[in-house]
């Protein structure tokens, strides 16, 4: 049977569609970088969808099924002259290439694992490099280690060659442990790499001076590593060894999974319906998001995330993070693991890896799925009789975690009981540190080691929401809560306050504003609930973290124009997934991003449209954060609002859980 | 042994109180309202807490022992003299009261459960009442409910008796189920009884109208009823029953918890050290928390909480609780349910609750205790070698719930793994309601089930923090980022920004900025981390939540001005408990609150200070909130900054859980 339209694609239609651009090019070596799902014109997938959900349970629409595509991404080399990078795409059924781009010299394609291998090998030829790094007594027993980063925004004036740069760090192998913390010994040197010549091409300087120390000060001595200290996460290598006293709490389901998964990508549970993707650059995906056979979302994603540094030091105003665009979300999954990063019981969805030959092979368990109890659901006693009903909420978490070399973000789609879809992001691993000197403090970010400055630093983030509220023709309604001014007539008492709604009706960004309960309805203005006479439904309030905070013109605020609204409003256009723009690595500019969409002043009433959410954190680091941070959590809640005719958890059981238990007095309690 | 001096009174204890209180009005009719721990003074609980940790641990020190008291609330009655409010301590000891005080006729105590019961004595003996009642044709089947509530905030000019006001709804008693939900027929007259002489002095009839009508426009039929529709929620009456394919999760802690709990008050786990007390105001309250041997609060509760209501038209303008003045949150706790309210191995806590004779009985299960796994932790990969190391989330929760008439909430104080504390709020139960007209909808709130409008309120938390950051003498610091100017010395690529810190010299409130990332840092001057430099902190970022909508002046805004904002830092005094004041009910104005203790101007500068965080949501509902709401969620989260010299939690074992597995195949997953 054909896989389903929304379906990742397997290991035979990825090798399919690498054959098809293989024959596309004879005599050309081709790097490949990435073959994944294209996925059909929405267009099409409305008519397909709607067949599929009129037929019966489990049956699939075999007429109007939309082509099976595969985006193909991949540099053709040709001698010395700098490589061009294609984007294809195939139909697998007709084995063809029915498009194909060569993307201009102006954009970079997302970078591939490979090409960090390549900054490596070229820092060991480099003669520069290698004498560079003599300038520095590494202690006994301590290696060097270079970590490669995405180069960051490209100078003004700058010329636009494809870079990598090198974070330097020494890892203490006297332990003879691979995972010593090397963070924790920072060189202050990064070596630049032309990713064409695969060459060393400078070795930019790093300082490492404090409060009152000129931006380009070369301060250190060569011993610059004595006064660092070792920061060990591994459990084997903590000084104390990990504690004893914490008893293990074991999550069982005796029963199995409340969960059914069908064709590895049909997900049920609890109303709730949808299909969960997997591609390079997003991670998970869910589509086309029912509940008791109603349309929610036609797409939920995590479109982007930038963090920039806040050191004025050149070359740190490059530091300057794409986590989706540069590096690719879904490439930097983990393969998680059972009891570690999911505990319950767990069904892992696979994913599909190329090399640079396009040979692909399986990226197992990068997203887990499994149900989590969180908590008290709804509860009222009846005071008179003494009678409390009381029900849990159950949740269904969609979770992948992504490593981007030092650090760490664990996503999560949470889809609950009462008809509530959770994104949740947290942030975890190592914070990026440099070198300072001893006894110095700085105002660009926290000593949180010796030696060991945590630079100061944003994280933003884009959800992209395709809405489908009880079908695809949305419109966003504003709504805010204000003190009413005293009025004979109209609020004699002063207890009155007014909700005001505003329509949007052209593309455009909103912000966030707590002060006036501003939320966000997405409405269909066609179906109106029956008890309250409103239009359905989802309403989501963004949270108003701060924006942006370089200075306005600057590179890092130009290539992140998304960040300037907590809310974009936006009309659907095909293939505008991505918040910062298709090409983010080195861009100087936001290009194609949802800035630009918001500015084509589209109606977006009762039409298809896309709602954009940016949050994230400030995150000035704090000692704790150090070596490894404990996570900071954020969440964005959509909710019903109108859009069902009661509580949709009323009939969730209030069944007592027999396997809960008091606990023992000689356990614990002690009298005295 | 002696009960440790915060430790709530024990049955012997309060029966003890009040047999010195009745001795000491011989001939005299009492009517007790509470009894419960007057904790010691400050600086007599300082010196014994020095001793206490300078000791060995779970010995006590038998010197310097602050005086065990009792303080006791009863009114005086005197046969048609309206009663006198006394408020005395008793010291348990000396069996003898030590502090009395006749409370001024212009404050009200807080009500007591026995006055509920005469207000419906009240109703039936009222024949004003019964014939009004009989202006209204019930359905057959139907009997009147009448709910007793505060009477709210007294008008300016009314004069200032005791009141109570009883809303009326009619039960369906057909199915001869005594929890059949009679919130679904709100009947439109309110009866006013007067608490001294015991009558109903008068009967406020509702406006049922929607849009357009004027506000005191009489526009219901006799058959006021007959267009409400049922809404229940006891499982056994609803239409369809519970869903049947919700699969258990079960929560199992095999070695027993990894806390340990002494005298019915200590608690130690994973390095945390507090003690928890219960009181009938309060509920749950956390003293004298330590980690790892260092204090971080001296006291953490939850002071007060105000609910106005925003439909314009009288009396609902005096619709506004303050359901820990007015009714007392320990007053109206559950008793919790193993299974129902907490999962895993649970530890209860009971309390004490008096009649009116000041017999006291156990209030047993009213605080819950146990562990829960809270998602990762930390977790980093080693993208070289491909080791995860990755920990979970541990939190021990004291959990507590009440029951105002129709309404819940949930709260609890979580400690966790890294360090921090979170205060968790969940709102639940069922929104209060009032009749209005078929086919009509209004502005002052929702129609979220047939008859049935949903009025348009707030709920404005407010928790009081008395921190002790290693020692008592604290200051605050606010810490804000900015967006830097250009500037060719310091901000030359407009990446830099600005951390501004501000130390708050004197007594006063402060708004949250998120805009600005506004961070309060509950700093020791004197303690500096050896690392960073910085002062010893905890810290953190009040949600930004909406303030009190009601119109500057009105009596719902003057009586709770401890919501003007979202902290306020004071300096420490004896008995300051409550944010909105001693005295609530009926209150025309917040008197000895927060506003006025900031007022004070008094120096907070390395000192003993207070800081309150007062924090919310606008509830305008919706029709998934009916018939029972399903829980909203808030939280304020308490993190160390450079309080530690490291991670916490980064000995937190990353032990894999051998109880997780992998759904089977065919459990949940078919292959198409």
């Amino acid at each position: 049977m054909a896989p389903h339209p929304f379906k990742t694609l397997s290991l035979e239609e990825t090798r399919l569609a690498r054959d098809v651009i293989l024959a596309q090019h004879p005599e050309t070596v081709i790097d490949f970088r990435e073959i994944y799902l294209q996925e059909p014109e929405k267009e099409l997938m409305k008519q397909y969808l709607d067949l599929e959900h009129a037929a019966r349970p489990g049956a699939s629409p075999t007429s109007k099924r939309p082509p099976r595509l595969a985006k193909c991404q991949y540099d053709v080399i040709g001698g010395d002259k700098i490589p061009e990078y294609h984007e294809s795409v195939v139909d697998l059924e007709l084995k063809r290439r029915i498009k194909h781009e060569v993307i201009g010299k102006e954009f970079h394609a997302t970078l591939t694992m490979w090409e960090f291998g390549e900054l490596v090998e070229a820092c060991k030829r480099s003669k520069e490099f290698q004498e560079a790094i003599k300038e520095f007594v590494l202690p006994d027993g301590f290696e060097l280690v270079v970590e490669p980063w995405p180069y960051g925004g490209l100078d003004f004036g700058a010329e636009n060659r494809r870079y990598f740069q090198g974070l330097c760090f020494a890892q203490d192998t006297r332990n003879g442990n691979p995972d010593s913390n090397f963070y924790a010994y920072p060189l202050p040197l990064i070596p630049v790499m032309d990713a064409h010549n695969k060459e060393i091409v400078r070795i930019d300087r790093l300082a490492t001076g404090g409060k009152g120390d000129a931006l380009d000060a070369q301060t250190h001595s060569p011993r610059v590593l004595d006064h660092c200290a070792s920061a060990e996460y591994v459990p084997e290598l903590l000084p104390g060894g990990t504690r004893k006293d914490m008893k293990a709490i074991n999550i069982t389901q005796p029963d199995g999974p409340s969960f059914k998964v069908t064709d590895e990508s049909l997900v049920e549970w609890q109303k709730w319906r949808f299909r969960v993707s997997f591609n390079p650059r997003e991670g998970a995906v869910l589509h086309d998001v029912h509940y008791d056979g109603r349309s929610v979302m036609y797409r939920l994603s995590v479109s982007e995330m930038t963090v920039p540094y806040a050191d004025a030091r050149a070359p740190f105003h490059r530091k300057q993070a794409f986590d989706f665009g540069d590096g690719g979300a879904g490439n930097c999954a983990n393969n998680l693991s059972l009891g570690c990063d999911c505990l319950g019981v767990i069904k892992y969805f696979d994913a599909v890896v190329i090399g640079s030959d396009g040979e692909p092979k399986e990226h197992p368990n990068v997203i887990c799925l499994h149900e989590q109890d969180n908590g008290i659901g709804w509860k009222h006693t009846n005071w008179r009789t003494g009678r409390a009903v009381v029900t849990r909420m159950r949740e269904l978490v969609v979770q992948f975690i992504i490593t981007l070399a030092n650090y760490e973000y664990v996503f999560a789609y949470k889809l609950d009981t009462s008809g509530g879809i959770t994104v949740e992001v947290r942030a975890t691993g190592i914070v990026s540190v440099v070198n300072i000197d001893p006894g110095k403090t700085s105002e660009y970010g926290n000593v949180v080691s010796n030696g060991v400055l945590a630079q100061n630093h944003q994280h933003i983030f884009a959800l992209r929401i395709d809405p489908a509220v009880d079908g695809h023709k949305n419109s966003v309604s504003i709504e805010e809560s204000h003190t009413a001014p005293w009025n004979k007539e109209t609020n004699p008492n002063g207890n009155f306050y007014e909700i005001r709604k505003t329509l949007v009706n052209r593309s455009t960004g909103v912000d966030a504003a707590p002060e006036h309960n501003r939320t966000f309805k997405i409405i269909n203005q066609n179906k109106i609930n029956p008890l309250s006479g409103n239009p359905v439904s989802y309403k989501f309030q963004p949270p108003p973290t701060q924006k942006l905070l370089a200075t306005p013109g600057s590179i890092q605020y130009q290539r992140a124009l998304f960040t300037k609204h907590h809310v974009w409003v936006t009309k659907y256009r095909e293939n505008e997934l991505y918040a910062a723009g298709r090409f983010t690595l080195q861009s100087q500019l936001e290009v194609g991003g949802v800035h630009d969409m918001a500015q084509r002043n589209d109606e977006v009433v009762d039409d298809d449209i896309v709602i954009w959410n940016t949050f994230g954190l400030t995150h000035n680091p704090r000692v704790e954060d150090w070596p490894v941070m404990p996570c900071d959590i954020f969440q964005v809640h959509f909710k019903p609002a109108d859009f069902f005719t009661g509580n949709p958890a009323i009939d969730v059981p209030s069944t007592k859980n027999n396997s809960s238990v008091l606990v023992e007095k000689e356990a614990c309690c002690q009298k005295l």
